[in-house]
């Protein structure tokens, strides 16, 4: 913690201040995106200063080089965060919507109102920048939030958290909006605040999600794996097969939308010839069932034999499982029994293929002919995203505004009671009134 | 278990049906639902001989009145399920709505659609006109269900069950879409079926249903505890204050929607003074506060001291704690801390009281001048309820339909790589197509 305060007085505070929070105006917290952003222009040095010190202790430490480029706040990186808060506070507020607005009853109206969650609490990955857009998401929305980001990037977080904490405070917001965790034991603290956190969000590793998930009674959205998969359907066009197949593994390998599992229809082959030539160029290792195996054999392909195990792997690597299958459907029932439900593509000409993939595949992202890496909150135009859920409930797939929105029920009336309905002397209307 | 089948086996066969229940036509659910409804008429002697048998079984027992008269099923409540079956067979399919529709890039379209959840778990208790409701809904939105009823009413729900089962035999959906569990034996069994089970919804006690959060990893929608509250505002009338306390108090007072604590303002003596002498009338014990008591002993309404458990108790019976409070802020500040954040409501002839409650409020519903026990997905107007939620996540307040459904993410393109954005070749439009 940045501050003397344990993690159950931040959450407590955390809560204490949702209440004022929700009930703010939507130019006070634009006020503050814009003044965050001008704030870290202003306060530029210090930032780079601090990141400075993470990079070096980094190299010291032997970090591999994508770490290193993800740890590296510089002044892109600024600009980006910057603009983005700016972006943030244009958009139109996603409190205080009307989503119901019916007469139940003479004189007796309903309204359904979008709110915040209340207190969320978000893990993250050691990129410094993810600090300001998740905390600018939050603020956008009226939730609290309480950050923890990657050890590496410890300086750099308290400098940044210094500005957003500013930024709220000369905006009039509440004390103790957004607090930053700091240590593995904070972590453990903030898992059993289930009174006064409604939402966690980890981001990470499917083995760190999973833990989080296993170990806290608070609601967690997340995805605890990214097995996504590039389905080749018969006949379908090589060089659109082979151009997929590549962006969708190698355009940026750890990425969770990256697919693991290559299928293709057994009348494919030229597509799958095409697109394994082309991955074995960009330098992916290929790991095979037998027909496949036997094909790209032929064709002096270089590939390995794949196990069982490989259909439930994510590689977050330069690997790549594939596999031939019989029909669409022996396709779509491996992607529902091996895959993780993120994000799943079909690359077909067959405008009946597309419908049934579409309809059968239960993913929260089903595509065709493009590439499985567009499943991004900004790519979708959210604006950013605080993560991506493979569970069905709340929010699915990338999850911005919305996604940390929940709603509240208004009644107003004139005296009524239930009894008068009850009892036949007045009867429900439900009309609505939008 | 009706059948020679495991919980396992049903949660695995229920999500092989998933899928196609999920693709099938708002026509077939519309069907099934139409059959439902004439194969209950048409079976009603076989369902009134079973619940005669449990009945009996029950009388012997010793069941007490209020719990016989939800285990009774009979012609009216033939007739209502009846009809909720043939109401929801003409309301709109909440399955495949178009949620967003927008160009990311030339030729590259994203579509967000409503699908179903996919395998539902219900626990309900022993009203056995809940298997049809709950049934019908889950069939409606395409939703495969596990049903578990109470044990006392055994018979009848497996007369309800192979009616259910039937209509959707001769409506073509897929076997196994629905499942009757039997026993206790059958509840912790399906807890641990995370895998094939996607929300399980408890009715019953808070006990109960905070056994089943404590009891499994599959998300869990319900409200554990009913603490509603009613503040009476300085000035406020007091004929409305004493109306709305009696129905929101004893209009069925197991209800989770009925008011467990009364507040008042200490500028509201007439209106709590009213409002204490209506409740007594009615039968009710007063359990007060300090100031509380010292006022309806000068009036002579009788009543005892509360403790400050009282604040946390859900009496579910005709016991109601009275607390007097300074200031709306502090009325605000007791139900926050205290509530369950299920309902609570104020009575007020300000509009300034009005809307500073209705923000700083933090509960599923925030209601004015009339009774909590509004709190219902009939009265809301959804046709009827799976479950109230006090939850924050996907479902807050009476759920129906829309509150069984989630949705997915469709994106159609001509061969469209993330690398192609990333490298500048191409930028993103993001242009709303509806």
């Amino acid at each position: 913690m940045t501050k003397a305060f344990t993690v159950p007085e931040a959450a407590r505070a955390a809560r204490q201040a949702s209440y004022a929070l929700a009930a703010s105006s939507a130019a006070q917290r634009n006020e503050a995106l814009r003044i965050l952003s001008e704030l870290l222009r202003e306060k530029s040095g210090a930032v780079f200063a601090a990141n400075a010190a993470d990079v070096k202790a980094a190299e010291a430490a032997g970090l591999a080089a994508p770490a290193l480029a993800r740890l590296r706040f510089d002044g892109h990186k600024l600009e980006d965060v910057c603009r983005g808060a700016e972006a943030l506070s244009r958009m139109e507020d996603p409190i205080g919507r009307v989503q119901i607005h019916r007469e139940l009853a003479e004189g007796l109206v309903l309204t359904r109102l979008s709110c915040p969650i209340g207190v969320v609490g978000v893990i993250f990955e050691s990129r410094p920048d993810a600090l300001v857009q998740i905390g600018s998401l939050c603020l956008k929305s009226g939730n609290c939030v309480l950050l923890k980001g990657g050890s590496e990037a410890l300086n750099t977080n308290r400098a940044l958290f210094a500005v957003l904490e500013e930024a709220g405070r000369r905006a009039g917001l509440p004390d103790g909006w957004t607090a930053l965790l700091e240590t593995r034991e904070d972590v453990g603290a903030l898992l059993s605040m289930d009174e006064d956190v409604d939402l966690l969000i980890p981001r990470g590793s499917g083995a760190f999600v999973r833990y989080i998930m296993e170990h806290t009674k608070i609601p967690v959205l997340g995805h605890s794996e990214g097995v996504c998969h590039l389905y080749l359907d018969a006949g379908c066009d090589a060089g659109e097969a082979a151009r997929l197949a590549v962006d969708a593994k190698t355009q940026y390998v750890s990425a969770c939308n990256t697919i693991e599992t290559l299928l293709w229809h057994r009348e494919s082959e030229q597509a799958v010839l095409a697109a394994a030539g082309a991955l074995r160029d960009a330098g992916v290792r290929l790991l095979c069932d037998g027909a496949t195996q036997k094909l790209l054999a032929e064709a002096g392909i270089a590939c390995e034999a794949a196990e069982e195990a490989d259909w439930r792997t994510e590689y977050l690597a330069l690997t790549l499982s594939l596999k031939c299958v019989g029909s669409l459907e022996e396709a779509i029932a491996h992607i529902n029994r091996y895959g993780s439900h993120h994000t799943d593509a079909i690359v077909t000409g067959d405008d009946g293929a597309w419908r049934r993939f579409a309809a059968l595949v239960d993913s929260a992202g089903v595509y065709r002919n493009c590439s499985t890496r567009f499943a991004d909150g900004y790519r979708y135009g959210f604006g950013a995203e605080v993560g991506i859920s493979t569970g069905r409930l709340h929010a699915r797939g990338p999850m911005g505004l919305e996604g940390l929105c929940s709603y509240k029920y208004l009644l107003e009336g004139h005296g009524d009671t239930v009894g008068d309905f009850a009892e036949g002397r007045r009867s429900f209307t439900h009309k609505e009134l939008r």
